[in-house]
């Protein structure tokens, strides 16, 4: 867990801004819920790996047997929990107050998580998540709506070129019914399908015998796995998903895939920022299409019933987020089905690939003084600059290294200063710029 | 804990943009730290009554014998804590990251932190502050800049007319003195005084006499507090300090606490808002004093080491938020001695006495929609407006009761609304106001 300190700080703040103002302007909600959440909903099965990651907080008012007693029942030392992402309290957050939202809601999510992970490079124990959610609409409406939306909040931020790979697990469902998997295998095929870029179609294979699921079913995989294949890059569209899946993929779920390609293109702008993701598709909407459509997207986890997508970037080899849709979560703390779909930005990681977003112009004074200026007169002068419309105000007292001290106050935004000496009977201050 | 629902989210987010904004034109800097500290920190006796609120993460990792050794030592339980304040927090922050910080260091610190209070009204679990501090700075200029800062913060929350009463921790040292307590019964005798406005002088006379500190002292003391006072409203200043305290009181700390009000009343707008606080102070700097000399001023944590206050508004009988000197604490934790300062503002006890922060003004439009109107289409048209200026679009289904949904709309700060039926061929969308 870190600390930001004040250059830091102030430009994840502007990062947030732009990603909130284009959340908002795509007709989201911001939302907030506590950081602490039920133990017991925490590890409800919803949250996957991350249940096991999850920092659990001692229950008060233990006593030396309550304790002892928790030795052979470690559950009872804990009540509650931090959030381990921003969907489980989501879901605790509609069944809640679902009485006072909106049929649809579009709700923004904002805030950090915790996972007790091992320390390594860009991950954090305390990190920041950015969700979108759309509850109450089980239409492709609301997957393009997401898309549309996060993709334009990268663009936003400066990058451009953003890709969404997108599958649909009822595919993956269907693909590997077609190839002979039993309905029990399915978790743990997937588990290992999900390695594919990792370790390539012999690795995949390999792990799945070792799985000893269905020996047929694994030979018809690595034949299709490794089927001949044109290397041209088809834009997304119907052509592009019947060819990358086995013959006979059912009709409805090809349609919804086509149908959410044609409706991010129809949202994209025509004059559009260059092809750099190499996937230019042409409709009668204009604009470039930012899908690609992956057929072995399995996106970790195990709540996702339909539509799933994950964000990447061209400069970067990992993703910046995903989502999908989860029509089942909320059913089972509402006990009334309700579809949902989210999409989620891991802030962490695209704050480094962001190019700093510029700070607001505004008019902001050093004022440098001598240590004997009475306190009155300074604050008096102080006072004066922001009734004046100065933005911000800095007292420094003078040191030996003037010149350090204005390079650091430039650097900090401050755009001039002043100098009050001791003995000095100004009505008003000279401001000179800070060059 | 709660939920925030859109509208009260929004309303808290925009009035803590103006908090941030106050205190940034006061020359003070952002920074963040973790949630979550160490648990040794959270303990180290510098939070007071906090540290038996806190919240303890467990331990991860902890066998059955593990447990049941705890059973001995509770402390085993837990390495990590929710933090209780956001001062221990700075100070280790502080200690951390000196190397990077300026030599007077002005910090911002906004965000939430977490006790385990029994549950009342206006209490909550986790519960957002608004500090400021400022750090190597131990002149009285740290401590006017603070209540400068703060004053002009809740006035720009339109909560004219706050009052801050301000007391030094060596002002009632000496006054404990001077009646004849022993420096060992002060930390008692200030608990019991720290009752005087719910018990009153008699009631703080029979406090002190059961916890049988030195008699005479508590004769004096009572003496003292029922001598004859003219109901006269005396302006903030050395006369009024004098009149408060015994006699003989030390010229240095009467010094400082005239100091600090030359100072204040030196930054005040001469042409301010309205004296609704009855305190009218006339300097040579014009303005009005927001301060009030309180004898009797504790705050009740142990840190203190000088000039103490507390945020007072005439609309509330709660105090809005307070601060003090801290010379020592950083010193705990760097092993060196820096001087520091800090005024926190309780977030939650002002935002429902402030009366909402005007929403910047912008076009927002509801995009009312058939069922059946293509996806594709829908979102064509929600780009297009976005691409138009328009700051926020939401596309809603046409519902039985359109009127309803307008109404809710323009609650939700949507100015326009515009409509796509099925079969509508449109080049550009009709936006009508919502009025």
């Amino acid at each position: 867990m870190r600390d930001f300190l004040p250059a830091d700080k102030a430009r994840r703040e502007r990062v947030l801004a732009v990603i909130r103002e284009r959340y908002r302007a795509h007709g989201f909600d911001e939302i907030e819920t506590p950081v602490v959440e039920e133990h017991l909903r925490l590890h409800a099965g919803m949250g996957g790996d991350n249940e096991k990651l999850s920092y659990s907080i001692l229950r008060r008012g233990l006593d030396a047997d309550g304790i002892r007693a928790a030795a052979d029942d470690p559950a009872a030392l804990s009540d509650l929990g931090l959030r381990y992402d921003l969907t489980v309290p989501l879901a605790r957050f509609y069944a809640t107050n679902r009485g006072q939202l909106p049929t649809v809601f579009r709700a923004i999510q904002i805030g950090p998580v915790w996972r007790a992970e091992r320390p390594q490079k860009g991950r954090y124990r305390q990190f920041v998540q950015c969700d979108i959610d759309i509850i109450g609409d089980d239409s492709a409406r609301a997957e393009a709506e997401l898309i549309v939306a996060s993709i334009d909040t990268v663009d936003a931020l400066g990058l451009e070129g953003g890709i969404v790979r997108v599958n649909d697990r009822r595919a993956l469902d269907w693909m590997l019914d077609s190839f002979g998997f039993t309905e029990d295998e399915r978790p743990g095929v997937l588990i290992t399908i999900d390695k594919l870029d990792k370790i390539g179609p012999s690795g995949v294979a390999a792990e799945l015998r070792e799985r000893e699921v269905t020996a047929a079913a694994v030979d018809q995989f690595e034949a299709f796995l490794s089927r001949p294949q044109t290397l041209e890059h088809n834009p997304y569209g119907e052509r592009q998903i019947r060819k990358a899946l086995p013959e006979g993929a059912p009709d409805e779920i090809v349609a919804h895939l086509v149908s959410l390609g044609e409706a991010v293109t129809a949202a994209r702008p025509s004059t559009g920022p260059s092809a750099s993701s190499g996937q230019v598709a042409e409709t009668e909407f204009g604009g470039e299409s930012p899908l690609v459509y992956d057929p072995f997207l399995v996106r970790g986890m195990g709540y996702y019933t339909g539509t799933i997508f994950e964000l990447a970037h061209p400069s970067v080899d990992y993703s910046l987020g995903g989502g999908g849709r989860y029509d089942g979560m909320i059913g089972r703390f509402l006990g009334q089905q309700v579809p949902a779909v989210g999409f989620s930005i891991g802030f962490e990681r695209i704050i480094d690939l962001v190019a700093d977003v510029e700070a607001e112009a505004a008019q902001a004074v050093v004022l440098v003084h001598d240590a004997d200026v009475p306190v009155a007169e300074l604050l008096a002068h102080k006072s004066a600059l922001l009734r004046d419309g100065v933005a911000r105000v800095r007292l420094e007292r003078r040191p030996k290294n003037m010149k350090a001290l204005l390079e650091r106050a430039a650097a900090d935004g401050y755009t001039g200063f002043a100098a009050l000496r001791s003995g000095d009977t100004v009505g008003s201050l000279e401001v000179k710029p800070l060059s």
